[in-house]
């Protein structure tokens, strides 16, 4: 087979047509409008092989989670998904693992109106390496932002928690798991579900947002400094993830509270919210769970069935630094 | 000194306010308007330690290139910079480095009023690598694109040719060169200056363009295969770096034609917009050559002093996957 180089790389996995309106793969930049009322939500990740997933990780969930883990940051915003763009730094090309990489990447971005209309591609000496930029649509002066949350407010989150962190511990070392909770937990960190859908009805609706990237008490912390206030959460109203049941509380502790890869939103909303957000969930098929309320005491408390204050694990979830 | 984490890094390095307008670093994403009547222009660009740039390279002018080489990417399309977003890996924290690298960074973006509005900040294993997405603003339907050149076109070329080209090779030990020639070359290779504020002017008067990153001759053949014609070039007219002055013409002829890392703008435009495009260039001191034509025969032929066709080096430009 030809040696490829950056140009039929590209036209071979990266050239599926722009939707009308977009210009996008083919030229210095890619072009599109922002419609009228809305202003432009931007984020970008870089996911590193070793550090943010493992080497043997399944190609085309690996396309998947490269934009999954940027939708989650346009989720937090409540925006509409508009592009992408996708810099992808490779040591060698391995046709199938492309193949297979941008078959994951674009079954996503479909899935979730997220067309891919720019990027780069590079050889890098010995890791794998792409960094997604996406574009997202919020109404103006609407974006659900971090320091927005009210004395008072519920704290919501969507999904379930810990079980990214369940798989990531036993593939990384850390502990066993049986195949069974192997299986229930893997493709929650390899291919994660961000509401992208979802979140965008939020406006209006909910005050503070963010995606639980780093561990629900690590993110949650960044809404209450930012919003200058304290939360109480109550153990028993965490959505943990079914496989994570049976196992020594330490460990559920851990793996709810602190394990990061969640990909799954917590926000604030004020209690007169309780019934929109209950029928707007049902109807799109989002779990959700009122896990506690904001306060006034800028700590963050979870309580137990008991209502006493748990001794919480390290709050330190995952720094991109500390490992 | 502490140790810092992520956290930390960004609020010590590259925590600028953003403008009015814009919620930047410290959200999920960074938010901010378009002007109505405009389009977004998006690219992104990825520098690799080792391939785009030598491990030694001053901090300082690697902020500068890597902001540069993006911003050159929205004047080939006539856009004016809106802001940019940074991911960072480096392999480990070293803080006058990432002083220097942020200062540089930090200076293009406000000489370029393009405002670093968010990014992402991460442990690589070994290299060094950054990727820069940066957003403009053109008006709808007016971008320059590849496929809009028309036959008998003028073609012009901003700056001067072979700088870069000259330096690299001596950096990268391919040959020999005075330290007055490398003096003369190396900052263009280093950090390039994209004429910014130049290209928006060039809308309504300019029909394609690209930006020189690949060598002239690649990029041009871009435009030619994008717009379905061809090209003649006059060697006389090209603008050729002084330092290249008096060095053998095997080399003049590869630096200049297939050099890449000029980070200057090549386009076609109208016979009637000469006296337009050269008051221009001289009210916003950029330099620009009238270097040769659109032709409808589909090759791109570069004539001497005496109007022979030159025989050229390879056209293969930098393949980011070649080396």
């Amino acid at each position: 087979m030809a040696a490829l180089n950056e140009f039929s790389l590209i036209q071979t996995y990266f050239n599926q047509a722009a939707p009308e309106g977009y210009l996008g793969v083919g030229d210095d930049c890619a072009v599109f409008a922002v419609r009228p009322g809305y202003q432009l939500a931007v984020s970008t990740d870089t996911l590193i092989e070793g550090r943010h997933f493992f080497a043997d990780t399944d190609p085309y969930q690996l396309g998947h989670k490269a934009l999954a883990v940027n939708l989650s940051d346009l989720a937090a915003m409540g925006a509409q998904p508009k592009g992408c763009v996708l810099a992808l730094a490779v040591p060698a090309i391995n046709q199938p693992w492309l193949q297979q990489f941008s078959a994951g990447f674009y079954a996503l971005a479909q899935q979730a109106n997220c067309p891919l209309i720019g990027g780069d591609t590079t050889r890098s000496r010995s890791e794998l390496i792409f960094t997604v930029t996406v574009f997202g649509e919020v109404p103006l002066t609407q974006a659900l932002r971090r320091d927005l949350a009210q004395v008072g407010d519920d704290i919501w989150v969507t999904g379930t928690l810990g079980a990214p962190d369940l798989a990531l511990g036993y593939l990384s070392g850390q502990w066993p798991l049986d195949s069974q909770r192997l299986a229930q937990t893997r493709s929650l960190l390899e291919a994660p579900q961000p509401p992208v859908h979802f979140a965008p009805h939020l406006l209006g609706h909910a005050h503070a947002a963010i995606d639980i990237s780093d561990g629900l008490l690590q993110d949650l912390s960044h809404i209450l400094q930012a919003s200058r206030c304290g939360a109480q959460l109550e153990w028993s109203q965490l959505p943990m993830h079914p496989a994570l049941q049976g196992i020594h509380t330490t460990q559920q502790l851990k793996s709810v509270l602190t394990g990061g890869d969640v990909f799954q939103l917590c926000f604030t909303a004020p209690a007169s919210e309780r019934a929109y957000l209950l029928k707007l969930a049902a109807q799109q098929g989002v779990t959700l769970s009122r896990v506690g309320h904001i306060t006034e005491t800028p700590d963050l408390v979870v309580l137990d069935a008991h209502h006493q204050p748990l001794t919480l694990p390290s709050q330190k979830g995952f720094d991109h630094f500390s490992l």
